[in-house]
């Protein structure tokens, strides 16, 4: 569905979707200002100057509450930036996080403000998988999605077949090896791969590159998905010179 | 509000609380049974084998559909257990996982899943805060609230002159130090600190012991608070051998 001024509550098959709250337009409209078709904003919204400036001459903007009674998710919304969907590639000359059937909202769009506070900036998602563009993903990415690219590939096949220079190291319960900042590789490309929320990366990734596990004591099951893939970005960001410590 | 067989939706007030879906429920009843009033197990649930085990003799089973309608959050929940709320003393001579005003129950169930993961068992939480009690908080810690000690307290103050023993660290956005392995203390009793999900932790905190800052790059504002966490708890818990790496 092509966006007509009037905007629905978001379905996966809109050709548009958009952010809730002033925070996140902002990071909109500051990186990906050319999809952006409307701005909504709400009467109780006093600190909208850094938002109008933004928006002048480039973007229309419209004042308007009842917009946010039909589809604003929360009360604390108070600006709504619509957007067209679009598509990107991720860069073979740097290093990846790949998600292999991520299923929340919220750990996909964590996980992508991570990424890009730890210095990566390309992650990989294979299907099926939450979906990147619900506004939730997007707010709790903080408008970190607009300055990655995120690509979704049909199969990890179809991933690794793009990416062969890569050096693969798949998160697993039971690896071998365990993480650790003395035996972190030093690597020009790698990609840290993490399977979905509920039965992490199954058998078949064991003959993928290198398995590790993150250390942790045997009184939970697993990690969080999201704590997960910080703690193996975070070594691997350090080791590898993404950050300085 | 006492327990009286009719469980009602989760309230603050309320004396009793209950777990959602049976991986939880077992943990409930694995480490606190002796608080359980209850279990119902909705007719779909197949596999009440283990959970009928551990309640026998102990903890009465209802079977009864109708309070999935009335109370359960999702779809998936067939089992329910209904226990009195306790309270727990987070212990002086281990270290500490100190969390400020979180606001996020989410947030606080994934920390305190965390925590215990990385060899923590002992969480101060600062009031006011999100409650410890709620579903939602025991079903993100994934029955970890269980097996841990999580004490509320009043103010910092209260907390810091029980424990005037422990070295605090307080994870802070410009602060001096940046983490990392190397300069990772090793000490017998520390207590890592963390602000709340929006303002994190305020100047004031600037003279209550070592500020440390995680290391990230300026595209982002900050890191989401479990993530945070888990870095800091993770890179303490391997030097300081609560966790082998």
């Amino acid at each position: 569905m092509k966006y007509n001024g009037k905007p629905k509550t978001y379905k996966k098959d809109c050709e548009y979707t958009y952010t809730m709250g002033s925070f996140v337009t902002i990071e909109l409209l500051k990186n990906q200002i050319s999809k952006v078709e409307e701005v909504f904003v709400h009467s109780k919204y006093s600190a909208a100057t850094r938002l109008l400036e933004l928006c002048k001459d480039a973007v229309p903007v419209t004042f308007n509450d009842k917009i946010f009674d039909r589809i604003g998710v929360n009360q604390n919304n108070f600006t709504m930036g619509i957007f067209q969907k679009y598509t990107m590639k991720i860069d073979s000359n740097r290093p990846h996080i790949v998600l292999v059937n991520p299923s929340d909202m919220g750990n996909v769009g964590t996980i992508i403000r991570t990424a890009l506070a730890m210095g990566y900036r390309d992650i990989a998602i294979i299907s099926p998988a939450a979906d990147l563009w619900h506004p939730k993903t997007i707010r709790a990415s903080m408008g970190a999605l607009f300055k990655v690219n995120v690509q979704y590939f049909e199969s990890f096949e179809e991933y690794s077949s793009h990416f062969k220079s890569h050096q693969f190291f798949t998160f697993m319960l039971g690896a071998e090896h365990l993480l650790s900042y003395e035996s972190c590789p030093q690597l020009p490309l790698f990609s840290l791969i993490y399977g979905n929320e509920g039965d992490g990366l199954d058998n078949s990734f064991l003959s993928v590159g290198t398995a590790i596990q993150i250390p942790q004591t045997n009184e939970v099951d697993s990690l969080n998905l999201a704590v997960a893939t910080s703690i193996g970005a975070f070594t691997f960001a350090i080791k590898n010179g993404l950050l300085q410590a």
